[in-house]
Formats: C-alpha cells, sequence, structure tokens
C-alpha cells in the first residue's frame, strides 16, 4: 500500500530494469548522466502487477502519486497539462524489462482536447500542425485504449483526402482537419459509447490502462512464449514530455546504433527522417536517409550526437541502439538500449570492444546468446555462381534462403510446418505476422528499412530477410507480385540474399556457412574458459569431419542403427531378422560385418586422436521390416480380389514375422541391450566390425579410441552380460591380428533404474552417457511420439509445463535423477567420465544444467557444437559470478 | 584345501542345514538326542559346490576324507564295506538345505558284488533276498548313477517273468534272479563300456557323484525354478547304513506326521507296508496301511514309534514327518523334518500349538507362507447339492476343483496356458510330470497314498488332489480312462472334491471359501502384529463387500474406467469421444453422471467409516473404441467387394478418429491426468457423481471416506489445476445440497518424475498411492504387455533378472526411487498418509518391503487380503528379529 509506484526520470538508473522497465530505467540513467532528455515519469512493472491482481483496477493511491508527480514534471519543463495557453503534450508508452519491439501499446500527444488543441495552434504559430496532432491522438487513442476500430478512422480519412482533391495527408488544409476531428469524435463515441475525453488526466489514466492491459495482447503473449520472457514480468508506463520531429525541416527523428548490428562494425550506423514523427521510421513507412547525411543536413546536431553516441556506449559498456528526435533544431534523445544484433556483428563488437578494452573477454562471452550462432553457419549464396539478382533490397538479415513465395503468414505457418520451405512476401511485416516469420526460409518485403519490422525481428530470429526491395509490386489480395516484369505467383521459388539484399529467381546454388577469424578467437576464448567438454554425434566419416571442423573434441554418439538402413544392407537385415535359427541370423549377420567395418574404420580414422562413443544397435527389429498396416490392407486387397495364392502366402509369412514382432508400446519394447540379450550374435557382429577396424587402424599407426556402449540397460546383469561378449571379441580379435588397441565398455543411461543404480554399474562401466531423450520419456511417462501430437503442445501453452522437457532438461524431476547417476557412479569412481548425447546436448539451457551436475561432455549435431561450445563457457561464467 | 567336507552324524546338528542339507542336519540331531538312527556320515553341500566349480571332478582330499570316515561308521555298525562275511551296504541320499521331495536321486543297497552279495546270503540266511537286493542295486546305479536306459532293466526283468511263468517279481527264485544279475551286468556294460563295478569304494564314489550331479538334473532345476530355490545351495550327500524292512513280514517300512497334513488335527497320521522298503511307500505303487494298524501289527515298535514323534515333536517344536523302517522288529528312523502341510492343517496346528504352549504367536505367524492362504480361499463342493460321486479316492489335497479331463502333463501345461481348466489324471505322478501339475485346477491319480509324489506336490502347490482312486482304470495311450461304466475322454468334463476324495462326471455345484474359526483367530494375531494397513481394490459393491468380509480396512483403489466398460455405458463413452466440442462432450457426460453416482454410492455405503480411494479416468480413450486393425480389415473389405457407400462413409468416419486417437506408445500416451487436463469435463463429472454420492449419505447418516485420486501426475501444476476442479465441485455440491461432506484429495505415484518431486506434491496432496505397475514399467523401460512376451521370460530364465519384477517389486531400484518419493513427502508432512496399490500389494515379498519403507498401506484384490494380512504381520516380526 505505501508502496511507491511513480518514480521521477531522475529518481531511477539503468539497474532499476526489473521495477522500471529497460525503457524507463535507461530514460532514468540518461537523464542523470545529463543527455538531454524530455522530462518525465515511469510508472512500475509492479503497478502493472498489482493491476492484474486487482483484477484490472488501478492498484489504490496510483492516481494521487501520478498527480503529484506529474506537478513536478510540468514544474521542470514549465508547461501544465489542459493549460490552454502552454499546454503540456505527454507520450505514453510501454516498457517491460525485456525489450518486446513494436509488441506493445504507445500513446502520443496525449494531453490535446478541444482546449489545448488551440493554445497548441497558438505556441506553434502553425494550426494545421496542431490540429494533425489532435486527430492523430483521437485515432491512436480510441484505436489503443479503447479499441475502436482503426479502420473506421483511415476511412474517414480516405473519404476526406477524396471530398478535399487531394492524394496525401498532409495536403489536408487545417479548415479539413478540423472538420476530420468532429468526425474522428462521432466515431469514437460510436465504438466506446462516451464522448471523447476532453479531461487530459482522465485520458492519462485511461492510456496508462490500456498500456497495462497491452501486456496480455495475444501478440504481446505470442512474443514472450516465442522468446521465453515470463509473464509475470509485467510492464511499466512511461510518461515523458513530447517533442516534436515533424514541425518543419528544422526538426527530424532518426534511430541509430553505434556499431553495424549486421556486421558489427564500428561506427555510427542508422537512419533518419526529417520532418518526422518516430513511429514513421520505426514504422517502414518512408524509406529514411542514411544517418551519415545529417551531418549535412544538421552539422551541429550530428556533432552532438556522435558525442551522446560516443558517450552512452562507454557508460554502458556496449553497442547502444537510440532514438532521437530533433525539435526546431534541438536534440532530445528518447530511448538507448543495448543493440539487437546479429551473431557476427555481436562477436565481432564483443572481440573489438575486448581489444578496445572496454570489456573483458568473460563479458564478450556472455554478449552472445547461443542459439544466435545458428545465424553463423546459415548458407551464403556462393559467390562463385553466374547468377543475376532480379532486383535488390536491404540488407536486413543476413543468410540465404530459398523457398515456395506466399503472401500471408498464416499460409506460411501452415506450410512451414509441414516442412515445406517458405518466402514470406510483405509490402511490411506487422506484429500480427509473427507466427508466419518464425516458419519462413527468409521474409522479403518491399517497404521499410534496416531498422523496420521486420528487419528487427528477422535479425533476432536467424533469419535471412531483403527489406524494401521497392521494385517489387505485391498484390497480397491475389497471392501474387511481380518485380522485373516477372510474376511470381504462390508456390514459385525465390531465393534471396540476407547478406547482401539481392533477390532471385528459382533457386541459386549456395554454399554452407564458415567461421571467420573474429568467430574463431571467440569461440578460443570460450574453450579457455569453458569445463564441459563438446563432442558430436555423427553417425559417417562426413559428419565426424564436419564435427572436427566445428570444433568436436570427440564423438560422443555413433548410432549403429542409421548404417543398417541403409538400402544395400536393408536385405541382409531383414534376412538375419526373417532368420529362425542362430545359424540363418549369423549368416546374415556376416554379410553385414564387413560394411559395419567399413562404417567404423572411417569414422575412427577420421577421429584419430579423440574418442569414438559407438552405440550398439538400439531400435526394435520391426522397424527394419515393412509397416503392419500397410501390408493388413495389402493382403486384405489380395484376398477380395482373387490376387495370387503364392504372393499372399508369402506376405502372410512376412505378416507373421511382423506380428511377431509388433509391439503394445514400442519404445519400452524389445530393443536396446535386450536384443543384444536375446540375439548375442548381433552385439558380437558389432564387436567384431568395431574392432576389426581397430586392428586395421592400429596396423596403419593410427590411433583409434572407440568407446562401445550398450543402450538401454536398467540392470547390471545386462552390461555385464554384453561386456563378456565385447571383451572376449576384443580378445580375439587381438589374438587374431597379433596387434594391441586400447577400448572401453559402458552404457547409456536412459531409463530411471539404470541412474538409480549407477552405483552398481560403475564397477563393472567404464563410463556412461546420459541418453535424456529416453530419460525424459521415461521419468515423465511421456511418448515424445505421442506427447508432442496430443498433449504436450497444449500444456506448454496452458502453462501446465513452462516448456517442452524434450526442448530443455526438466532440471527438478530427470535432472534429479542424473545427479543421483553422477552420485552413485562417482561415489565408485571419482573420475568416472560422464556425458550426455541427444538434442539436450546442443539446447544452453540444458548444457548449463549439465555444467552445473559436473558432466565431463555433451555431444551434440555437428552444427550444434560451436553453439554448446558458447553455452558451456557461460555456464562456467555463471557459475564463476554466483 | 583344509576344509572338513565329512561329517558323522554324531558331529552335526540341525542348525547345520546350509552345509549338511536338512536330511543330514536333522539325522544328526536325531542320532545326538539318542533316537536309533542307522549311522552314516553326510558329504557337505560345500562339496557338491566345488565339484561343480572345478568343472565336475570331486574336490581334492574328500576321497581320502571319506575312506576315513567310512572306518568309523564301519567300527560303529560292526560291518564292513566289501567284506565277503559281514559286508556293510549303505544307502547314497541327496539332501540340500530346503527339501526337494523327490527331485533328487537316491542309490540303495551299495556294497554289494558278486562276493558281497554271497556273504548277505549267508549272513541273511535268505539267498533270494540277497539277489533280489543285488539285482535292485545293478538296476539302480545303472539307471541313476550311469544314466543306463532304465527300460532296459525293465524289459529284461518282464522277459524273465515270462519265461519263468509267474506274475510278481517276488516270486522269481533266487536261481533265476542269478541269471537276471548276469543279464543286468551285460545291459550296464552295453550301456556304460565298463563292467560293473565290483568295488565298493569305486562304487560309493560314483554314487556320490551322481547325487552332485542330480542336482543340475532338468527337473531339480525346475523345482528350484518353482519354488524360488537358489541353484547356489548345493545338495549334501548322506551316506548311511542300510537297514532292511523287507526281509520278511517283521519288517516294514513307513512315514508318518505328528499332525495329520490336511486338517492339522494333533495325533500320528501316516502309513506304512510290511515287507517293504521305503521307496514303495513314496512311489505308491502298493497301497499302504494307515499307521493305526501298526498298533496291532507291532505294539512294541508303535509304542516306541509314538514316543519317538513325541519326542521329536517337542525338539523342534513343530510338526515332524518322519521315515522309519523296522528290521526284524527293531525300529530305525531314516529321516524326520518339518511336515508340509495344507494352509488349514498349518492353520490349525499353529493355533494349536500356541494353544499347547509348544510355540508362541509370533512363531505360529511364521509357520505359514502366506502364499499357502490361496488354498483356504478355494471354492469347495456345495454341501447342499444332491450330486453322487461315481467313486471316491483319498482327500489329498484340500479343495473342489472342475475341469476338462487330460492324461498327459504336456496337453496339461498347453492347455492350462490357454486358460483352459483341467483336470490332470495320470495313473500315478513323476516328478517329469510337474509341469503339467502346475497349470491343472486339479489332480486325480489311480494309485497311490497320501504321501505319494501327487499328494505332496499338490498340498504344497495348493492345487485340489484326490489320490489312489483304484476305480479308475486309465489308458494314457488312448487318452482315456474309464470309471464306473462311464468312459472319459479327454476334454471331458470331471469334478473332483480334494477334501473328501469324491470323483464326478460333470460339473458340479460348488461354493466360494470360507474362513474358519482357527483362521480368523490366527489372522487376528495377524492383525495384532502387523504395523501395515491391508485395503483392497475393488469397483463394485459386491467386490468392495468381499473385502470388507476379508478384513479390508479401506478400498485402496477403485478403478472407474470399468464401470465405463459396461454395456450399457459404452455407447454414452464412445459419443463423448466421438464430439468434437466442449458441449458434445458435456452431454454425452451427462447421461454417465447418474450411473457413475450410482456406483460410487454402492461402494460407499458398503465401506461405510472407511476410506474408498477413487481414481479418476485413467485409459487412453482409443480403448473404447474398436481396434484399429478389425476396421482397417473391414474397410478394405468393403471397399474391394463393392459394400453400401454409406456404409464405408461411416466406418471411414469412425477410423479417422480411432486413428486420432491412435498411438505409438498408449502406455506413455494421452491417458491418466493428461485427460483430466485436456478434457477437465471428464474429472469434473466424475467429482459431481463422487460428491453427489457423498451429499445422498451424508443425509442418510452414512459416513462415506472418499480419497479422490488423481492418476499418473508428474507435475505439480497437472495436480494443482485437477485439485482445483475436484474442490470446486466439491463445494458446489454442499452448496447446492446444503450438506457437508469430508474428502481429501491425492494423487498416484506412477512415474518416476512423481516420485521423485513428493516434495513438491505433497504441499498441496492429502495423500499419495504408488501404482508400481507403471512405476516398474517406467522405471526400467519395459512395456509389461510386451516384456512379459517378447524378451522377460527368457530374462528369468537366463538369470538376467532373479524373478519378474512385476511380480515382486524390485528393491533396488524401483524401490530406491519409492523411498525418495516416501522421505520427499514426510519431509512436508511427517505423517502424509502413502499406500501401494495393484499386483504387489498382495505379494509376500513386496509386502515386506513396502513395511520396511514406512507405507501406511498396501491395497490388493479381495482373495489376496488375508495373504497381505498375514504377509504385514510377518514382515513386521521379521524386522523385530533383525
Amino acid at each position: 500500500m505505501s508502496k511507491k509506484y511513480v518514480y521521477l526520470f531522475n529518481e531511477g538508473n539503468s539497474e532499476m530494469r526489473e521495477l522500471l522497465g529497460g525503457k524507463g530505467a535507461n530514460l532514468a540513467e540518461m537523464t542523470n548522466i545529463g543527455l538531454p532528455v524530455p522530462p518525465g515519469l515511469t510508472i512500475t512493472t509492479e503497478a502493472c502487477n498489482e493491476y492484474y491482481v486487482q483484477n484490472e483496477q488501478l492498484p489504490a493511491g496510483l492516481e494521487e502519486e501520478l498527480k503529484k508527480n506529474l506537478k513536478v514534471v510540468e514544474q521542470t519543463i514549465g508547461k501544465k497539462l489542459g493549460d490552454r495557453e502552454n499546454p503540456l503534450l505527454v507520450s505514453v508508452r510501454s516498457g517491460a524489462k525485456i525489450s518486446m519491439p513494436g509488441m506493445m501499446d504507445t500513446i502520443l500527444n496525449l494531453g490535446l482536447n478541444d482546449d489545448t488543441v488551440e493554445g497548441m495552434a497558438a505556441a506553434t504559430e502553425n494550426r494545421r500542425f496542431a490540429m494533425d496532432c489532435y486527430r492523430r491522438f483521437i485515432q491512436m487513442f480510441g484505436d489503443v485504449a479503447m479499441g475502436v476500430n482503426a479502420d473506421l478512422f483511415e476511412n474517414a480519412l480516405a473519404k476526406l483526402r477524396e471530398a478535399e482533391g487531394v492524394q496525401h495527408d498532409h495536403q489536408l488544409s487545417a479548415e479539413a482537419l478540423e472538420g476530420l476531428i468532429e468526425t474522428y469524435k462521432a466515431i469514437y463515441k460510436e465504438g466506446t459509447g462516451d464522448e471523447f475525453p476532453q479531461e487530459p488526466e482522465k485520458q492519462l489514466l485511461l492510456a496508462v490502462m490500456a498500456v497495462f492491459r497491452s501486456w496480455n495482447s495475444d501478440r504481446a503473449i505470442y512474443y514472450r512464449k516465442a522468446n521465453k520472457i515470463p509473464d509475470s514480468l509485467g510492464t511499466a508506463v512511461n510518461v515523458q514530455c513530447m517533442v516534436f520531429g515533424n514541425m518543419g525541416n528544422d526538426c527530424g527523428t532518426g534511430v541509430a546504433f553505434t556499431r553495424n548490428p549486421s556486421t558489427g562494425e564500428k561506427g555510427l550506423f542508422g537512419e533518419y527522417l526529417i520532418n518526422a514523427q518516430g513511429e514513421d521510421v520505426v514504422a517502414g513507412i518512408r524509406t529514411p536517409q542514411p544517418i551519415a547525411s545529417l551531418e549535412q543536413d544538421m552539422p551541429d546536431v550530428y556533432a552532438q550526437f556522435l558525442n551522446i553516441a560516443s558517450t552512452l556506449e562507454k557508460h554502458y559498456h556496449d553497442m547502444q541502439d537510440m532514438e532521437f528526435t530533433v525539435e526546431r533544431g534541438k536534440l532530445f534523445m528518447l530511448q538507448t538500449r543495448n543493440g539487437k544484433r546479429t551473431a557476427a556483428a555481436a562477436v565481432r563488437a564483443a572481440v573489438e570492444m575486448v581489444e578496445e578494452g572496454l570489456i573483458d573477454k568473460e563479458e564478450a562471452l556472455m554478449r552472445l546468446d547461443p542459439l544466435q550462432i545458428n545465424q553463423l553457419l546459415h548458407p551464403a549464396i556462393d559467390p562463385k555462381a553466374k547468377i543475376t539478382a532480379v532486383a535488390e533490397g536491404l540488407p536486413a538479415s543476413p543468410g540465404a534462403a530459398c523457398g515456395k513465395c506466399v503472401f500471408d503468414a498464416d499460409t506460411a505457418e501452415e506450410m512451414g510446418k509441414k516442412g515445406e520451405k517458405v518466402v514470406l512476401i510483405r509490402t511490411e511485416t506487422t506484429p500480427e505476422d509473427i507466427h508466419g516469420m518464425v516458419q519462413a526460409q527468409g521474409i522479403l518485403t518491399s517497404h521499410g528499412g534496416m531498422t523496420s519490422h521486420a528487419a528487427v525481428l528477422a535479425r533476432g530470429m536467424g533469419v535471412p530477410c531483403v527489406c524494401g526491395a521497392e521494385a517489387l509490386k505485391i498484390d497480397a489480395e491475389a497471392k501474387q507480385a511481380v518485380i522485373a516484369g516477372e510474376t511470381l505467383k504462390e508456390n514459385d521459388i525465390v531465393s534471396i540474399d540476407g547478406a547482401t539484399g539481392r533477390i532471385f529467381l528459382g533457386e541459386v546454388p549456395m554454399t554452407s556457412a564458415a567461421m571467420d577469424e573474429n568467430f574463431e578467437k571467440y569461440l578460443g576464448w570460450a574453450d579457455d574458459v569453458r569445463v564441459l567438454g563438446v563432442r558430436a554425434n555423427a553417425d559417417n566419416p562426413t559428419d565426424a569431419q564436419k564435427a572436427r571442423d566445428f570444433g568436436a573434441q570427440g564423438i560422443g554418439l555413433t548410432r549403429t542403427e542409421h548404417m543398417f538402413m541403409e538400402v544395400d544392407r536393408l536385405p541382409a537385415v531383414q534376412e538375419m531378422i526373417m532368420a529362425d535359427t542362430v545359424d540363418g541370423r549369423k549368416a546374415a549377420l556376416e554379410k553385414l560385418l564387413p560394411m559395419q567395418k567399413g562404417d567404423f574404420y572411417g569414422i575412427l580414422k577420421v577421429m584419430a586422436g579423440f574418442p569414438v562413443t559407438i552405440r550398439f544397435l538400439d531400435p526394435p527389429l520391426h522397424e527394419f521390416l515393412p509397416n503392419k498396416e500397410d501390408l493388413l490392407v495389402e493382403i486384405t486387397t489380395l484376398k477380395c480380389t482373387g490376387g495370387d495364392p503364392e504372393e499372399i502366402a508369402e506376405k502372410e509369412e512376412l505378416m507373421k514375422k511382423v506380428e511377431a514382432l509388433s509391439e503394445f508400446n514400442p519404445m519400452l519394447g524389445h530393443r536396446g541391450c535386450r536384443l543384444g540379450i536375446t540375439y548375442p550374435e548381433i552385439y558380437e557382429m558389432q564387436a567384431r566390425a568395431v574392432f576389426g577396424a581397430c586392428a586395421d587402424l592400429a596396423k596403419e599407426g593410427v590411433e583409434a579410441i572407440p568407446e562401445v556402449e550398450i543402450p538401454l540397460v536398467a540392470h547390471i546383469n545386462e552390461f555385464h552380460r554384453l561386456r563378456a561378449i565385447v571383451d572376449q571379441v576384443a580378445e580375439e580379435v587381438m589374438a587374431d591380428q597379433n596387434v594391441k588397441f586400447n577400448y572401453t565398455v559402458g552404457t547409456m543411461v536412459e531409463v530411471p533404474r539404470a541412474a538409480l543404480t549407477t552405483d552398481e554399474l560403475a564397477v563393472e562401466a567404464d563410463f556412461f552417457s546420459f541418453g535424456t531423450n529416453d530419460l525424459t520419456q521415461t521419468t515423465f511417462g511421456f511418448s515424445r511420439d505421442d506427447a508432442e501430437g496430443k498433449f504436450l503442445h497444449s500444456y506448454v501453452e496452458q502453462k501446465v509445463l513452462p516448456i517442452s522437457p524434450f526442448v530443455s532438461l526438466d532440471e527438478k524431476g530427470v535432472g534429479k535423477l542424473m545427479n543421483i547417476a553422477i552420485e552413485g557412479a562417482r561415489d565408485v569412481k571419482p573420475d568416472f567420465l560422464i556425458g550426455i548425447c541427444g538434442e539436450h546436448g546442443g539446447d544452453p539451457d540444458s548444457i548449463d544444467l549439465c555444467h552445473r551436475l559436473g558432466l565431463d561432455f555433451v555431444s551434440c549435431s555437428p552444427y550444434r557444437v560451436p553453439i554448446a561450445r558458447l553455452a558451456a563457457a557461460q555456464a562456467a561464467i555463471n557459475e564463476k559470478r554466483k
């Protein structure tokens, strides 16, 4: 009750992001370091949360407190809200702890009414300008604060233009606008049932509540979910004296970065518009000027701005993203924040800031979201390809993309979810398009600049994007676009290069991603800091090589079943399965042996000197046979239509085997080491293949470090028996080939019982690796195949679970089990080698947990290796900082 | 090496069962308390184990030690092995720590050869007897010790009878037997390649090894597995001076119990044969005399035996099963052991022994294997039924049985495994028949007495058995039998009453089991001792009443899905599933509501004053729809044969739903509380049904104690949401009906994550109950449906697992998880109520674990309640004794 809900800008600082939101905290900070910030105040996020606790009522006392503080602002600026002579106008903006660009509502020019508009006309000596501000305010207030249909205002405006015979809004006269204001007020009354409020204080309270409500708008909720932002943060509200960039040609507004957000290159980077309001730049309606031109247009302002930019970067020790407005030649800073940047920019800026002495290496390592590295690994258009672009736009988000044209977000989402590659083409994007943007391979717009909605979002998501390609004429209704005389229809193929802005018809040759010098240096620092080892999962020499190129320190998982699935091997695998005797199976396995040996030889050779974990056959055998239901339909059809009896008999024979192998719950069925126990000849063949390869390599002088891994062990007796087979084969091969090689034998820990009994397993095993996908399935009792389609989505939606446990490790449950497993093993052997393989191994949050649990390594797909290297470093730094 | 492998009888005692086997230890004990035991020695079980460790070689030093000790025996009895004048003959018998009746080999008359047989003839003045002993010895030694085909000996004997023109063996002359001995020696040489050994010491060593080998015979292994006897025990070998019950009419042999092993009634109970060897009684070839007749036949011996029996019972504090032989009027005790008995006998004997002051109550409670109680719960033939038996045999094992006639063990096993009820009909049973006996509802033999193989085994297994029904003429070859002029063919129905020995054609009316006064008293003592509560699982009022009758202290699990499956409800359930909207589902649920309410009303009323755990809907919805594959065949057939398009469309519509609901791993799929989260209206209906019933009962003044149980919870958020629904409905019903009632809400702990997070769950839940079937499935990663058919059998066979974890709780894995769960919950609420429901709740070993873990109750099927009450008492006593 005695809580302070309102802070003047000079009462806050940049540490108070939680309470004042990012924008409010930074406005306070800028105010306090003496930068030209229009005065104002911030209503806290706590007030927002309290608003929701009290069923959308403003907390008691807030109104009083707001009034009191507003008085101080009025005194500072020498204007008064509602004062006809010298009216104060304010902007009302949202500002959460974590920036949600364009996600929330803003109301400008608040304070105007029938009275003050006249005062403003007099003060500015520009009646038309005052009227225009007023009509904009009614429109924005009606739409944003009161939910009046925005189209009604737009239609009235269009009608007026028509009636007046003008093309553009700025051609409308003050008188025409006065008429429009009356029309708008009528629309407002029609839409809300109330007169448009003439009392500025009432306007303000309504606007504050509108901002609070916008925290729970669909698009804000969607954005938070997509970005893992907690709902509990709430938004602050910033109430700030208006300054005008649209009062003439000595006015303007712009945004700029202290470094290039695409490349990281040092130097002012941004855009501005003369005689415009801030929203015009962000919305991408007019294409703005590069910031460098400001030096010609307003040399003093430019010099001052350069100076402020440098001050801010040094003050915040990070690249800044700033908004400014020039009102009649005077510069005002409206916002600063740490700038969003591409991964490449983040890496370069971080490396250079270390070299400039602005930050240290650990700080540099914390500057990049590991998942952003994905961007660096994006393909690019092959520079050697002889291809010609049909048009060019702005290079808004790097990476090349190729896909089917789609012209609306819904279709993009639908096709994308089906796994189709699409490029979303829009005049400009709005927050309503996000669900389609996340599913697209690339984004292409005809309007808007490097800081437009599409550009900002695409960079954040790592999706290639070309903006402002004005040569592109889009007819979204007809689902087509014309470019350089060619018509692009839905499903036509288009390619874009987000690094250069070029647009191509059809598919073009691409090269895979490469890492540059800065990146190598940066990851080198990560390697120095991290404690966790990073390995990759690879089933063949090509992937193994890629893993090495990305810096993997070994292979943490080689799945041998992928090898069984290959076309030339499947017949032998099926022969083995159909055999009714051990001898029959052995004969078939004999055929597979040389091929398997070749597989292992190749991988072990690429990984010479690095360990390679080879997991023995894991999936149930029926996965190698035809689908039961298909077969059932075939047989029934053959029977009904009098098919060849021999064919029927043959299929029925196959059906018998399929049925014998079919399972109610294959995930918990006859697979993994259970196959090894019932068909020891399979694992024996695999052991022979591994050690045969080792023997050959030993003779060549290549150091192979195989780690044989027995999957799905639940009981020490399983491991005991199968290890005995492996050891015996190793001994035989060494004796036969008269050669020595090293190997170890370990197990997956992927069912809870294994985790609970590592004190027994570790006595006989040399290592284990968590199979957290299966461990998550069995710990939760979730079949991933079923859960994701049936209920997991709605669990996350309804917040029963904060995130799918298949994406980030569940610390409380699965993590607890892992901890039991680790303690059990290390009690027996303090240096027992423990890793994790599978998708969690490439997820930064899961990597952080793995670090805290004391694992030796994570293993992930080769492309995730750089991500894991950085995430592991951040985990180490996080721990140190705690 | 310096181990003592051989013990003279006077060196041992009854505590040395581990080392000397049960028989050897008891022979030693009897010797030491001064009973007339023929002198002898015991070779230890360690020697047997060493024999296997050394690849079937006798351990070093054993031969020497045996020789030395034999000398002592020779001196004691004044005879010498191989001495022509006064030859010592010995028996060689197996004897393991745990009795395995008829499972292992015995060799009698060892020491006879061409020389000593003459000495024996002279000493006994009975040449024919000596020759008969010799030919029996060659036959037994050849068959048992050396593996010569027994039929060859039998055929030669039959040929001789024919040649001599006699019907019975005892009619053969000494000369004829002398000829037979030569024939037997030839058969022996033919079969073994060696001459029949004439050196008694060589005979002895071969016989000892034969006993050792018999430990690993197929039937011994099978018996051990069926009775959970560890393979590691090994068998001892008893070498004992022969006494002869077959030297004339002043000789005899018999077996007797100190109490009736069927009823427990105090008093000598047994049988004997005049002029016979011990094996004749056990094998059931001649039908023996009741022990009481011995008083007339040999009054002195009878008096002495009565005295010894009483001494032994007092000495051992338990009912004894004794073997004796009378040689020329002198009584020798050959064996004593605690007698096997029916459950009824065990209970009566235990109760009476307490009353006699022989044992205390706790000891009495330890005297019964809880699983034996099954027998008491067997049905009996309705005493009021007006039916006539076609014949009568001996009442060998109580309980009535009815089933199809089968005449061989293989067929009995095959049909029994398919779930068919069979009665196994044999002339007499042998150890080779066990696999069929265990699958039969009842056993019927035409030969053998109350202590025959069939009778002993059947009592042990709790299978009703009628023995020695001589009116029954069996032709096993032709698979039929004639009884009272009627021919019984395979698959004809027969009924037997093991309590009276009566045999009936066809099916007869039966009554269910009842518990008598002794049993009530006995279980009352168990209730005084036990700490664990015992509840039952029941889904309807009838079962609930049965549970109360058996002493259940509540219902631990009411499965609501069984109610959904009932014929009158399934249409409404299917309507609910097929509905595409919440309203559609609610309309269908509205129909189910009154029925569910009726179910709960009935159960809660029966259980007035006792808690009833009601688990909300658990199985996946597709279980209520037709099978997918059947539907697929139907549709394909309809299509191929030009079926009615409307019918096809209808089935395809159904198929769509079936497909939408079908799952890869239904066990880990969309079921349990996941249904409650996605379709809250289902649980809401169920809550309304429960509380509607409570409201009605409250108005009637009946105390209902419902415990609402949310299944398959993995995360506190699931519980939180569903409890909120339950609480709200309860509040609504109380307000609507203006009545108060108590209820609690808890959860199943059946996935590892729930077990790992009880510290969170216990904050909001009132109780939990382990669903150890699912918990075992998820902890091991075993689908029970698949594992049992695919690999679990071979896991137990190959000893990868000691026993199926679905039969007895896995202490090391699942038990550890349970312990974590219990500690987690009790840290939050020290009195937190915890139970277990499902099959483990009725398994004595699992109950012991539950006691040690500190659970509040076990819940099992009503018929298992008495078993659980006793097992819980034994668990408490076991703990105290430790």
